[in-house]
């Protein structure tokens, strides 16, 4: 329990509207997207850098817990309060500070839209690339944090890839600047990147310089239907391995096919075992060949029916079904379970395979969706967490599932990061001394660990 | 000195051939490409990872000081071993272990040349985008130590964007493996990238897995020459702004436009203030309509003269002065001091304009060339170091351009690291608080401060 002589120093440093200890305001902040729930003794609204310095000066001297937070998306448990404290939420921190198209950077703070700052770079002809899911409510700060990923990321990379420079304020409360607003710039650490991933667990993001990306002049989609869902995964290894780099290549199975044709009757082929829905984006002059080489390849592939988009209003008709698949997942069952187990492209098919036999054997609903084109797959489970039976076999089967993604050459977790979700599962995907070394970098950087303690380092 | 109870360790756990501590093995290894020397008291080459960990181990024992080291052309004196010891020349773990290219990734040991590696993505298709003027002998271990970038970084990033996965030896001897071959993977903190730019001083990279990236099925190159430097960097603002992002974009004023004729005769206007080079690269369609768009663009900003390649051989033809330049300067004076201060590229005609003034205040020699389209400008210093009187001028000149760079918003190092060359303007680009944090992360990962003792952290 946070104690009266720690609130009472708080509202010293921030006004005292901006410090919430009701019961509302406390369960509103006790969960994300994951299934576990943790509730804070208190929720603060910083304003400002400086105010972010002297609440975590307070918390490091009172040894309080603190766990930042964004819009609280995320779907690993990563900002959940597990040990209490406090939630610092920086939402009201949502300021775009600055965008430079000539100078190819954009500063925010933390409580920024991932939307609102897409819309801000619109009319420049510009874009920040990570597309979470999420991306029309959760924060850039949350999108750091997580590492955030999306549909796009295949072309365009993560989140990681476009943070320049960050403003952190550390546990002790001190404030640090990390990296420039310059693409190219080696000054010595870069430790701006360790903070991409961290969740919380190493300091505040205060601000941020994104590295921004100017608009492609053109897009088209196609909706690629197949009979066999290992040719879905055929023609994305064609696809890449000649060099074309669409960008998006979502996949959908049968499962996610009929759901999505159940909730909204937009005319997905309910018989097919797989989708591939292809983005493609560049100069005007480039797409339609692209496209057609594209086209080439799922013929070669055995495609059984293949849908071209010629306008951005057909696009948007292809997306919509993979748009809003994680709302029609949400209707199948109390809980809903999206994994995102990644693997190199060429070990898709033995994923899907062996992600099926693991559901069989469990007796599990398992779909899959996911960034086929980066092999980040979204195996995902309709469950009732409070079948404690069932809990106990679809807990087996995630932990078959990660294997299997290790034994691919893959990785725990392609976007959603490590959180609580996948903590238990780090040894697999990290031997003892890769797991201390990170252990040795929490220590250094949050001595006391009142960063979101009981996370994964 | 080393002991002889070090060394003959070292003879148990490595062929003795490959320890070297006679006085042309030592002095071979004391330099690199910057003015300072330092030498080891032995050399070692390692064949494989396990035996740079033994060494480690040995080392770290014994408190003496490893200084990492690849090919030694670094600029900035990052592979220097100031504190004498051991260098470990990585040079004969240079084997090209996999190239995946569906699965977009490429794993080799750290003493590939970058050329090799580049011949062996070639039929594939595919390539490593940095490259450093030195990519013909440097290699991937030292681009990584260096965070290495090259003209084509303008396009594509620097090393630090094509990091996957490392297998590192820590100073205790551990080894570690961090990130993975998945071009999404969120696991955790992400510690590879600490490594890229650290130059030898928390750890030795081992195994590096890179992101490859396909080639582009076209290239057109342009030179354009104007009659004021000004509008050199007005046409990179013009460009960039409206979202054309070249692979390349170099400038050369007019000292190095005359360097290079006085020494190659190859036909470049003498009389003009400067001259822009510019690749694009994509698809065959879109190239020639990007570079009609760019040569508007130079048009309106006055440009005196455009030459555009029609072919391969005529584009490598325009590139041939600039592919030589670190040649010509080395020949006007003993020493080139070749810099390489970044501000953002809104900021170049102030950056010119105030290097020259420097120059002109301290009489010293000093010409502009650099990658305009990232802002990573290259003033480069024609002097003689045994001049104290003028080697105190230089000094003083570096110090002033580089706290410019600073006051415009830029850096202290694009792409040359920050070695011993740097180290001493630290405190310029980072405050007290930031660069203590540095000392935080080296403390924790090389508590001995065996790893590359006396550099920047």
């Amino acid at each position: 329990m946070i104690s009266n002589k720690t609130l009472s120093k708080l509202r010293k440093v921030l006004d005292p509207g901006r410090i919430k200890t009701d019961a509302i305001s406390r369960s509103a902040h006790s969960f994300d997207g994951y299934v576990v729930e943790g509730v804070p003794d208190a929720v603060v609204f910083p304003t400002k850098t400086e105010e972010v310095s002297k609440i975590m000066e307070i918390a490091s001297m009172d040894r309080v817990p603190v766990t930042a937070r964004g819009a609280g998306t995320n779907l690993s448990g990563g900002s959940i309060p597990l040990k209490g404290g406090l939630v610092l939420c920086l939402t009201q921190m949502n300021k775009i500070v600055e965008i430079a198209p000539a100078d190819r950077y954009a500063i925010v703070e933390p409580g920024v839209v991932n939307a609102d700052l897409q819309q801000a770079l619109s009319p420049l002809n510009f874009f920040f690339p990570p597309d979470p899911s999420s991306y029309s409510v959760s924060t850039i700060g949350g999108n750091i944090a997580e590492d955030a990923g999306g549909p796009r990321c295949l072309k365009y990379g993560v989140t990681h890839d476009y943070i320049l420079g960050l403003e952190v304020v550390l546990s002790s409360g001190k404030i640090i600047r990390l990296g420039s607003r310059n693409v190219k710039d080696v000054t010595g650490y870069r430790p701006a990147g360790l903070f991409c991933g961290s969740e919380g667990t190493l300091g505040i993001v205060t601000e941020a310089t994104l590295k921004i990306v100017p608009m492609p002049k053109a897009r088209r989609t196609a909706m690629i239907c197949y009979a066999d869902l290992d040719d879905t995964a055929k023609t994305v290894v064609s696809v890449i391995g000649v060099g074309i780099i669409p960008a998006a290549m979502e996949l959908m199975d049968n499962t996610v096919i009929n759901l999505i044709e159940d909730a909204m009757q937009i005319g997905l082929p309910r018989d097919v075992e797989g989708i591939l829905l292809v983005d493609v984006d560049g100069a005007e002059e480039s797409v339609d060949k692209e496209l057609a080489q594209i086209v080439e390849f799922a013929r070669a592939n055995n495609a059984k029916e293949i849908k071209v988009a010629n306008t951005s209003a057909e696009s948007d008709a292809l997306w919509k079904g993979r748009r809003s698949v994680y709302g029609v997942l949400n209707r199948l069952s109390p809980t809903t379970i999206v994994e995102d187990a990644t693997v190199p492209v060429s070990k898709i098919p033995a994923m899907i395979r062996g992600c099926r036999g693991i559901a069989h054997k469990h007796s599990i609903t398992l779909s899959i969706l996911g960034h086929a084109g980066d092999g980040n797959l979204h195996p995902c489970i309709n469950t009732d967490t409070r079948d404690k039976s069932e809990a106990h076999r679809v807990e087996e089967a995630i932990k078959e599932i990660f294997q299997l993604a290790i034994d691919l050459g893959g990785c725990l977790s392609g976007e959603h990061g490590i959180g609580l979700a996948k903590s238990p599962f780090l040894p697999m995907g990290m031997d003892t001394d890769s797991r201390e070394f990170l252990s040795i970098i929490k220590k250094a950087i949050d001595p006391c660990n009142i960063l979101n303690p009981g996370k994964f380092a």
